[in-house]
């Protein structure tokens, strides 16, 4: 089958979705079925206002700097598509701008809401006997998409809040004075982010306490162990999941707030309201007396493309070459996806497969709850995520500072 | 003069004081004039508790890992010592303990408190007919000493900040709905840090509106200016330090306090307090209806070692070196400064020289009001900042994260 693509990126980015883009653009360039590379502004709501760009317009340098540049550089967001079975307007006017365009090829690169929407618009073009192959491109820094192994994006989060995780502890513990730090990292239902703090303290020193999503917190306990650890030695450093919940799964803020009416109050009576790591910083003040730091890593630990992994890079280039090689062969409503292989000699191998859409769509997958320990992680998790982090990519650089694309963006 | 040397780090950490150590280190070990070589556990808290341990005990490697390894190898600490003429006591009981240990050198590395530290030492000694030489190193993120061009620390903290907001730019831009980011930056009286932002927008795309401390911060004329570009443009993201003060001098943040009470409230009546940057964005999010973030590098800009400039590292280690070489042929009461070089070709280099320790102590060096301009600052800046953040050093890694440092620090 033979005319246009698009490529849509959506929802929060990483620091390797340009390389997945990529992968894309570079095997719709080299394959003659596909006549045409448009990119989506601000994926599939870019696609309903006609707001494409052509790719093929962007230079060979901006292109070639996509796998180090972090973000996304089509655009992104957080359209989420109707039931076509309640309201199809939408999709007829996706199905009118494929038309208009003759597009034949559509690959969203996306988490499970991305690959839900993949699976809605795939199904709609079938049942309107329009010839469209849909492909999902897997992205996310949670690591929460199921039926593959891992997810491009996490590998790089990951090396980056090992790395700060490794050089928080050390600031933390300088001064003769003892302290307590709370380091706040993303992930509202899975933990596997914070999770990759465990891999300071498994090849360094790093958080003395981990807590994810997944697994009951309890305040009391909480404060009683970090009380204990900060008696006993010179400091305490502490990760948390932005996620974590109490025993009825109430998010640990929510229900703190709920105890203490609408702000927290200090030791000094000051009102305080932030994340998570902020209220349990003044928690701890007032248990322990220690001076306490919260820290969030905010938007850093997702953009920070100086630390990106190379092997994150290479899968997540595989993965939008994959997706895009498969359609032009024939599959559609399919999801490119990792599967992990170990070598007879025990290295770490990740080979590229197809899952059905509606198997990553509108799931998640959350760490084993066998691989967390009562306030860390087990070495299983270190030996699942220490491949991921692995290698330096050679980063282009100017006046030692990096250097991104900066798609220009011309209307098709 | 034949003896023991005392080194001591002191203050807030860098990514680089620990390259400064490496450098008096190896220069001490060379000198046949320095007997042993002794680490102040924690500065000169540590000295007074005769809290000391034997340099020479570690292993090559941990030694050799120094210029890579952020944080204080030695422990720091906040001591200020009191005015001898008021009260002698810790004087005479560090006079003690260099007595003890035969300690004819003593060099310690830190920022202005410290070098004013060091001069009081150094005449201490001197008025009791103890011959010592005490040499001052600097260090500070801030960038804040007088009588040397730039401070070791600075241009590691300045490439982290530029890097982090070329990164930061890209992802507050990423969807169709329009944001507004400010991120909080280190200093409190001199702004250097925070204008470290400008580097992301000369070289790349970077923050729209950058506030310094050393300039009145009117909020009313932010406001507005923010708006503009909110409404001209897809987003605003804004960089400020933490010492921003308004026309009285009085810092932002406490200005709005006052005027607020004990709590500023969000637009959804939520009582909020935090850093400058939050307050910033709660009061962005009234005036636009934008989503706001906020940001704040709080530890990871002065620790983040796996960004530091090897520009920086090689003058740390070289401020180090002289200050030992120095004291060893003779001088004492100086601090090692550096001496901007500009060759024909323009190219920059960086020469040591000594200051006497009371050019150092006790005073502040701001950023040039001339090179800042209204919410940006000029190329002069630029031109300044540059070289410091130049050169990737070749970082031992194992398991693709950093290798650091762990001093068995074994008592004296």
């Amino acid at each position: 089958m033979t005319g246009a693509c698009i490529i849509g990126q959506s929802g929060g980015p990483t620091a390797v979705i340009n390389a997945s883009l990529y992968g894309a653009i570079k095997a719709a360039f080299e394959s003659d079925k596909i006549t045409r590379v448009l990119g989506a502004h601000h994926g599939i709501a870019g696609i309903l206002a006609d707001d494409l760009f052509d790719i093929n317009a962007e230079s060979e340098e901006d292109v070639e700097l996509l796998p180090f540049t972090p973000s996304a550089a089509l655009g992104s967001c957080r359209h989420k598509l109707k039931d076509p079975n309640v309201d199809d307007r939408e999709y007829k006017q996706l199905l009118e701008i494929f038309r208009k365009y003759d597009v034949r090829y559509f690959f969203y690169i996306g988490g499970n809401d991305s690959m839900d929407t993949c699976e809605k618009i795939s199904r709609f073009m079938a049942s309107n006997d329009y010839a469209c192959r849909v492909m999902g491109i897997p992205k996310t820094i949670d690591n929460d998409l199921n039926g593959t192994d891992h997810c491009p994006g996490y590998g790089s989060a990951a090396k980056f809040i090992a790395t700060s995780m490794l050089e928080v502890y050390k600031d933390c513990r300088v001064y003769d004075k003892r302290t307590i730090t709370v380091v706040e990292i993303m992930g509202r239902n899975a933990g596997w982010l914070t999770a990759a703090a465990a891999l300071a303290s498994k090849f360094g020193q790093g958080p003395d306490l981990i807590y994810l999503p997944e697994t009951p917190f309890d305040m009391y306990e909480f404060l009683g162990k970090a009380k204990d650890i900060y008696d006993a030695q010179g400091g305490v450093l502490v990760a948390v999941s932005e996620g974590i919940r109490d025993k009825d799964g109430t998010l640990i803020l929510e229900a703190e707030r709920e105890q203490q009416g609408d702000g927290f109050v200090d030791s000094f009576g000051h009102v305080q309201l932030g994340g998570v790591a902020s209220m349990l910083a003044a928690k701890l003040q007032r248990a322990t007396g220690a001076k306490t730091r919260a820290i969030e890593l905010s938007l850093l630990q997702r953009c920070a493309a100086h630390c990106a992994s190379k092997t994150d890079i290479d899968e997540a280039i595989s993965a939008g070459r994959t997706a895009v090689t498969a359609a032009v062969n024939g599959d559609t409503g399919k999801m490119a996806a990792f599967e992990r292989v170990i070598g007879e000699d025990g290295a770490y191998a990740c080979s590229m497969k197809l899952i059905p859409l509606t198997e990553a769509a509108n799931t998640e997958k959350t760490v084993p709850l066998e691989w967390i320990t009562d306030g860390g992680l087990t070495d299983d998790f270190i030996d699942y995520v220490l491949p991921l982090i692995q290698g330096e990519p050679e980063r282009p650089m100017k006046n030692s500072l990096p250097l991104f694309t900066d798609f220009k963006r011309i209307k098709a």
